[in-house]
């Protein structure tokens, strides 16, 4: 019955090739030979379209987010950790527990395979880190040209207890706005890297999970009005987002604001408003102002959040706005971005 | 406190901006006047970084795919439909019942915002017509040339009766296997579209989500062992996954593969193997012998099964291998892909 079979060679490539999304044998080395080893688990090895998941919780929050930084590789990062952990924040900024990852790669005709490795390496780092299972994925691979290098998207799920609820319409007039670290660095690390200004030496970006610190926070304080990370437009977009959906007045008090000197100087030698650069390890929590000062030694406490300030609060105002109150004693309104300021950033 | 503001003018775009992915208030528009209003519904009204979302269940199936087919239309569907019946089909193959969509956009700044809006516009209609709801996504936007005007994945989340296991693992000798409709259809008609070979005037996309095949064979047939939908790579390749995985050797009867005449001359002209063509509404069905024909018929007797036929069987064999019946009474394997047959089909 077996009839006679050309034995193909086995070749060896350093570079994508289109061939590795067919879905082919190619496609199955790429699995076999990076994708498996980085992230093994029984999960993945199910091998079917999808994975089933054991759930113990009633409420799951569900997320996703697709990264197309450039440049692949920056101070601090490349685009593998940040896609594990962007989606990780927006779980727990959802007061859930990160559990499951989905991984999707959309690859470029020629990235070199060294490069995918690396990257691979570091997503499953960042989810071991994360506390997060990496149980699905895919891959596509597009022509030459026709996308840049690798974008990857991440969905992630998560478990929430029940009676838990983060959520922008909880923001309520007296809630006190703190910020879990220094703002900026993630933006002008991205911008120096690409466009080679010299400012990366200082800066690095400040990608990270924040699992313990919103954990920690959400064990201890009981009241957790608001949790967001501030990534693309910086915390000015977010907090007007989180005005405008909540319809209250957010005034921050400029001083208050952490942001360290060399991100500072490149924002001014740039013309950035640090207020609008990105972030991406710097949560902003709201809550109210009895619960305030042990938010802050708790976030204070975790290795992320050790120069957290209590940054502004919600005020009597005109519904979706945000004032920030300079240090000269004057008050201007900070809008949203109209256009882009830094564009792939994340 | 207010401080003077300039009114930003109103300004009308026909394209996408690189400031649609900025974060900030054009990233906004594009929610509010194209994402929203297309796929309106409670969850996705929470407007914070991820979904809560309530869950049945406590086993779920969790897929991703990311899509770049190029073009973005044809004859049949476009890249919306595709993504949202894609993800779909994975779930139900997962023996899941649709619940949750996400769906994450890279746009090329250029990209008309009418072919973005008839894009979201089809999704919206296939996911109702699939009952699952986009509850969570995103938006990207690369600059011009670095990605192939939209790339769309779709993650999704369906529950899992507590007994039910689909899994290439559970094939075993003697199984059956069935093929929900005719072959080749989605690749034809991609590859011809794509080089104005003329062939689309006959050749229609299958996309379809297979909801109510796949729900009825689930409660109509009490163990079905595997169900997978034959998209890259066509059934030839996806046979060869299972047979792998099983560890079993498959046997296909070519006399009884369906395909239709206009697909077969179009495959002859431009020598492709319709076994390796890409399907997006057909189905794989592999289950024990003695419920073949009641699963046939349940098949049979849905909109998009009326030509579905047992094609082989799972044999005695090295496993690993699937073999090929020919008309001509001659035997041989029918491997995998080796390279790529048509890049970017889905």
């Amino acid at each position: 019955m077996k009839s006679a079979q050309c034995p193909i060679p086995k070749q060896r490539y350093d570079r994508v090739l289109l061939g590795h999304g067919s879905g082919g044998t190619l496609t199955q080395s790429l699995i076999d030979e990076i994708f498996y080893p980085a992230f093994s688990n029984p999960f993945l090895q199910q091998q079917h379209d999808g994975t089933v998941l054991p759930l113990m919780s009633q409420h799951i929050a569900f997320t996703t987010d697709s990264f197309v930084v450039s440049p692949l590789f920056f101070p601090g990062g490349n685009i593998g950790d940040l896609a594990v952990n962007g989606t990780v924040n927006d779980l727990l900024c959802c007061g859930a527990t990160p559990l499951y990852l989905s991984a999707g790669f959309i690859l470029e005709e020629g990235l070199p395979l060294e490069d995918l490795k690396k990257i691979v390496k570091t997503m499953a780092k960042a989810a071991e880190k994360a506390g997060i299972t990496i149980v699905t994925g895919d891959t596509k691979v597009v022509e030459k040209g026709k996308c840049d290098g690798v974008f990857i998207n991440t969905s992630g799920i998560g478990s929430i207890q029940k009676n838990l609820r983060i959520s922008p319409k909880n923001v309520t007039e007296g809630d006190i706005v703190i910020v879990t670290g220094p703002i900026g660095e993630h933006g002008v690390c991205i911008l120096s890297t690409r466009e080679n200004l010299g400012f990366e030496s200082k800066i690095k970006s400040d990608t990270v999970a924040l699992r313990s610190m919103v954990m920690n926070l959400l064990s201890g304080i009981p009241n957790i009005h608001m949790l967001r990370d501030a990534t693309r437009g910086g915390i000015a977009s977010t907090l007007n987002e989180i005005a405008d959906t909540a319809q209250v007045s957010i005034a921050l008090d400029e001083s208050k604001i952490p942001i360290e000197e060399p991100v500072l100087s490149a924002c001014e030698l740039l013309g950035l408003d640090p207020l609008y650069v990105a972030n991406e390890g710097v949560l902003l929590v709201i809550l109210p102002p009895e619960e305030a000062e042990s938010a802050l030694q708790i976030i204070k406490n975790d290795p992320n959040g050790s120069k957290a300030e209590i940054i502004g609060e919600v005020v009597k105002g005109t519904p979706g706005e945000v004032y920030l109150n300079t240090a000269l004693g004057s008050s201007r309104i900070i809008g949203r971005l109209s256009g882009e300021q830094l564009p792939r950033i994340c």
